[in-house]
């Protein structure tokens, strides 16, 4: 299982080449077009710097803060992120270990925005999980609070960055910090009332990053494994992508805490820690391309388009 | 049929509201919160807009400049954009009037990125088609190409906006406009050559915008109608998320430019023009969202995050 993010160049299949010749331009791409030790001045490929990690630049998924959302089609594996949404996070805890969502479905998936899952009905009780909770959508931007910074120029928020391995959003002027809606976040559904997401309804991204979001709901975490099972669905055709009849509706079988799964049974995970040397080359590598497929390295890197790998634990 | 494009905020079933009050819930927000005429002094959400819109907002398709990818579930149409990729538009219409494409397949399907179509085997003939082409990454900004600037920063480029209702950026400096790799843009894979490209293998980006791209390929269209048939796709589990096995493709029925095809089997549609008060009013109920579900209006949008909104002639 290889789950680090691979993206490379637009490989043709080669017109008129033999297919042997077409296979080595798309390994050249995905090997960021240089073998290795061509060149010791060269800058590094994103497959050099993760091939060159330490085993310090990442860390374990912690299994308290680790949600495995169980379809028919597979495991989507997503972390939560308590440092900006603590409440949220306890409540979806409480939700997950009360079965609330077993049985459950997605209920939305509108191309090239979010999918959504929750209860279609309404009328399931929320055990001991909070039917409100405070907004979450920003936090304190506190010395305490991790932020590495992205040099580059961003026009929703006055800084973006990384905090322990999630994209972020920052005012300095207010010092005030966000989750930001990169593809893959995950969020919890609110009516207009600011204080009515509860984290019994979730949403993903799976579009073109929905920026104008950001400080207005209150993102809860990122899918780490799997988002091809949620990208994929048939898109909804009533309004705002919902499904709209019941047979159409993807079925929860469940949603567990990695705490709670037998050992035996959980995917052990690490991310990519974010304050290190190694992910600074690794942003880098990405901002400016260097292999043989591209020409004009684009100079700039927008916070959404950073990825931040995963892998199986060693 | 509607394929104006809807998106809106993220509204919850609304537990413990009952089911009518959680579609009001839904159909208030994909209207913008607000009845219309409630307050004459507030800005006009972007349903209000189109429906305000008049005919001269609109421009139908050009038959010449309009793909049918017909698919088993469905037919894709794509809009050719001729004034960034004169020689590919022509070298494509050469194709789909040869049946180039017919029989042929997709190929991959990398989550977050792109899917791609073309030839497996590397085999066939392009007929009158070039086998290779000058790589079409950018054209002269000359005060003959349209360009309506959008007033946002963007790290991408010094300068982005409309051409012609495509997303667009520019260098006023070296005096370059080029397509922007926008979520259902269409490019023309190519090999490490600059000139390798040649419409014979496309690719359809179904992901964060990967703007990295722009200069370095060239973009020839985007889809206007069926992208939901190219994203909810299976994605590849080869490298580059190409599918492994020849039975994991999917087939093409056929590519028809839409002036080839009986009057009576077109899609008659239309594209809102960009370079008008009601697009500016539109992109300006887009950046800063006046309803009542956002809270925090965004102050900004980044370019590819503005539809382009396409409908049925009436």
């Amino acid at each position: 299982m290889t789950v680090t993010k691979r993206e490379s160049g637009l490989g043709t299949t080669g017109l008129p080449r033999p297919a042997a010749a077409c296979l080595l331009v798309f390994v050249v791409a995905m090997l960021g077009g240089r073998a290795l030790g061509a060149d010791e001045a060269r800058p590094r490929t994103m497959s050099e710097i993760l091939g060159a990690s330490k085993p310090s630049d990442w860390r374990p998924l912690d299994p308290e803060n680790t949600l495995y959302l169980q379809l028919e089609a597979g495991r989507v594996v997503i972390e939560l992120a308590p440092d900006f949404a603590l409440l949220h996070a306890a409540n979806i805890r409480s939700l997950a270990r009360d079965g609330y969502f077993d049985g459950l479905a997605i209920i939305r998936s509108q191309d090239n925005f979010v999918v959504q899952w929750g209860d279609p009905d309404g009328k399931r009780g929320l055990g001991k999980a909070s039917a409100t909770l405070p907004p979450e959508f920003t936090v304190a931007w506190t010395p305490a609070l991790p932020f590495t910074r992205l040099p580059d120029v961003d026009g929703y928020a006055p800084a973006v960055g990384f905090s322990n391995s999630f994209p972020v959003g920052g005012d300095p002027a207010v010092k005030q910090a966000w989750l930001a809606h990169c593809y893959g976040m995950v969020g919890a559904g609110r009516s207009n009332e600011m204080d009515s997401g509860n984290g019994a309804e979730l949403y993903v991204v799976i579009g073109n990053a929905p920026r104008q979001l950001d400080r207005n709901i209150a993102l809860v975490g990122r899918v780490v494994l799997g988002m091809e099972l949620l990208s994929t669905l048939p898109r909804g055709t009533g309004p705002l992508g919902f499904y709209e009849k019941p047979e159409q509706y993807v079925p929860i079988e469940s949603v567990r805490l990695a705490a709670d799964v037998p050992a035996a049974e959980r995917i052990g995970l690490e991310v990519m820690r974010t304050d290190t040397p190694t992910f600074e080359a690794l942003v880098e590598s990405r901002r400016n391309r260097q292999d043989d497929w591209y020409k004009v390295p684009a100079g700039h890197i927008e916070l959404c388009n950073v990825p931040i790998p995963v892998r199986p634990q060693p």
